[in-house]
């Protein structure tokens, strides 16, 4: 099936289960208005041939398109829909919801649920569910586990959240460098099924240290009677457990990989890494970032209560009404002037806004520089000088529209030229935090998208108006 | 070289690069500060062997690297460096660069030069270029080629930018169903090399139709003897050309992919899309939202001339412009009222702003949700619903905050009555532009996070005066 055909045919399923969710829903509320007593055979009948016919379209659905109908459902029906997955199915849904639905699921589902969900997955998959499970669950499976498992489960776990030891998987095929090809193709063969995304087998000594990488290719079309050593790559790329996940998702953009070696310190095989953990990492980063900027603290189930979509938004709600109530009372300080002047009160907010604006386009760009590790201690001058540059361009720009146009609304000449006067410092302040916000962020080691539209809309609303009045309260009144 | 260890030696040689660049250029000033017949022999010699070891440097660098060294030197600097890349190379660096860089390289670049640059590259590479080339020298490079690459050139060219047939490769190995594994695996032998990315080989018939596909690793662990009709899948996800990228890319990530074929309607097999395509698209898709939600019109180069990042700045700025001085009119409006009362010009911006970011907040949320697909008919009025009650409690619990610190500040109950009823109104406008601004540009067919965040202001802005003065108008004065 094609893309366009897939999508459609999505949709379509989704809008039959939703239809067979409602159907029941109502056969339902009928059951429960009549006494269970006199409740009608054919009725009963119906209710069950729908939830067959329901769990029989939910089974031939694959997981991530479950999990996709899952996030598209409002909550009661997300849950009608959760008890009828096979239980042992929902392990592998679980991995592909969100965090925040991932959650409202694992929250209706007992200790025996959890267990069943989970007992089949990979140690790798059930240390990303980890953190959300029920510690007494959690404790039972590890118990559960053997030795080998346990092992690479607490190693997993050991690792901190983006770290690309947390991202790492065990499912790859380790080979001797000192056997022929030949040798190989066999094994391969006995193995019977190959990890997904095998595109290189990693190539060990005797004594396990990593040598090297055989790519699969090169294994089809090289000699059959030649060794390993003589046909693998010892310069590929590998990872360390304790690198940053964003920066191995660099790698993989840049050199084309598709699974990566992960190797300790002296040089032992540990794990792997593989193309389709990092599209995830790459498509949560961006996620994060956007909602980041726009000053909300994590990723928020759609359908969250109203009591979790406050918590997740009120800190940054909070930290703009302190900045508010600093503007307030910059333009508080003023109110002399303004009494003299109402035009002041009317022409602030343009000062204010359009500061706001530019400054975010500058951050916006900051950011994205930050994110693709382009600025360095040589060029971070250049391009200050540049933003500022630029900043006296718009500055005279926008200040001669704004002030001509305060002149034209208001026939006076002095309050245009404040108003020009005011525009350029109000832009050029803008451009200076716009990179400086993001710039200090990260030198604190945080998130450089963290709030910064809200700090800086925060700076440029209060010097906006301290800059406007200020002025006008020198020269006008 | 792990990921750390690759990082801090890229960053080194960045460090190296700009160092033999700097003595070159010092190199050079003294040269021409000199009289040429006088040219000391010995200062030439440093020059030289200044310039060969950079330009050894450089031959050792990976593509990628490289692109990612000239994006982040200096509009200067990177001409000097580019000038002494090998002219065959600079096809594949061109590739690898932004959009803005890759201009401002080719700006430099005289016919001759890009013809040995392209000449090497594939048909679709050459297809991702050839907007940016002169369009004398694209005309050459095409009489150049021959029947079948003309022909694959036109095909992707003809297919607009967005949808799979513009990412497309011609890099697969297509085999017949009715062979053996055995003469599969001697016929990719007699290849020699495969295409990067070869994670499954595509299955045509006789005719050439597309029948499925054959994995790699099943290639490798099954029968020599059986056929490869009896080993291939048939129900593999294939892509037409004109389905969208972004659709393609989130097929990518739901199934894990690596290479899926692209057919046409009657099922011929037509080329081939790669992971690695679909990274690059979906975090350039990402910058791109990240950049339009700030009102930029594209990607900017950091070092970009002052001219060519207003021109990308001014369009949304305008707009800013158009809309303040609306909202400044709504304050206008009301300048009698003011007069009266100059508590008012102080706590007005309160309003505005936190109405702005309680927006902004939504509509982040709103973008996130488009662009992954979870908002349709079924559930728009649940999470419209979810919005309105959500900005009902901020409204109560912002709007009472305000009021009694209005309160509490200029000792007016009736002051801080109308605060709180204004906030709570302006929260509610917020919510509802959050929730329609997004999805009213994507019903357009707009890109939703397109300066949403200016639209958004905007409103909030005008509404937010509107309200808190309008009702001072009525209850207080």
């Amino acid at each position: 099936m094609t893309a366009a055909n897939h999508n459609a045919r999505l949709h379509e399923q989704l809008q039959e289960i939703l239809k067979l969710l409602n159907k029941q829903k109502v056969v339902e509320a009928l059951v429960h208005r009549q006494d269970m007593q006199k409740r009608n055979l054919v009725e009963s009948l119906v209710h069950k041939q729908n939830i067959v016919e329901l769990k029989l379209k939910l089974d031939l659905l694959h997981p991530a398109d479950l999990a996709y109908v899952l996030e598209t459902l409002p909550f009661d029906d997300r849950l009608i829909l959760w008890e009828m997955v096979k239980p042992k199915r929902r392990g592998e849904i679980l991995l592909e919801v969100s965090d925040a639905v991932r959650e409202s699921l694992l929250a209706e589902m007992d200790h025996k649920e959890i267990l069943a969900a989970t007992e089949d997955l990979d140690t790798d998959e059930l240390a990303d569910l980890a953190p959300d499970l029920p510690s007494a669950t959690f404790s039972e499976l590890v118990d559960s586990m053997d030795g080998e498992d346990k092992a690479q489960l607490q190693s997993v776990m050991s690792y901190p959240e983006g770290s690309v030891g947390s991202l790492m998987n065990f499912e790859y095929v380790s080979i001797r460098d000192d056997v022929k090809l030949e040798a190989v193709l066999r094994y391969l063969r006995r193995l019977g099924d190959l990890p997904s995304h095998t595109d290189k087998l990693f190539v060990v000594d005797r004594k396990g240290l990593f040598k090297g990488i055989l790519p699969v290719n090169r294994l089809l079309t090289g000699e059959a009677e030649s060794l390993v050593r003589d046909n693998m790559a010892t310069d590929a790329v590998s990872f360390r457990p304790e690198d940053l996940a964003d920066e191995a998702a660099k790698a993989f953009e840049r050199y084309d990989l598709i699974t990566v070696p992960v190797v300790d310190s002296r040089n032992r095989l540990l794990g792997r890494l593989s193309v389709d953990e990092v599209i995830h990492h790459i498509s949560g980063e961006f996620d994060s970032d956007m909602l980041s900027m726009a000053g909300l603290r994590q990723e928020e189930d759609l359908f969250a209560s109203v009591w979790k979509s406050l918590q997740n938004r009120w800190a940054w709600l909070v930290i703009n009404l302190v900045t508010a109530f600093i503007a307030s009372r910059v333009v508080g300080a003023f109110e002399g002037t303004i009494e003299k002047l109402d035009a002041l009160a009317a022409l602030m907010p343009i000062v204010a806004g359009i500061g706001g604006n530019s400054g975010n386009q500058t951050a916006a760009l900051i950011i994205r520089a930050l994110a693709l590790g382009q600025i360095n201690g040589g060029n971070l001058r250049k391009l200050i000088a540049k933003e500022i540059y630029l900043s006296l361009l718009h500055g005279v720009l926008w200040g001669s529209i704004t002030g001509f146009l305060a002149f034209l609304l208001y026939k006076s000449v002095p309050l245009g030229v404040v108003m020009t006067g005011a525009m350029m410092l109000n832009i050029l302040v803008a451009a200076l935090v716009g990179v400086f916000i993001p710039l200090g962020m990260h030198k604190l080691g945080r998130d450089p998208a963290m709030g910064s539209s809200v700090l800086l809309t925060a700076t440029t609303d209060s010097m906006g108006f301290f800059i406007f009045l200020g002025l006008a309260s020198i020269y006008l009144v």
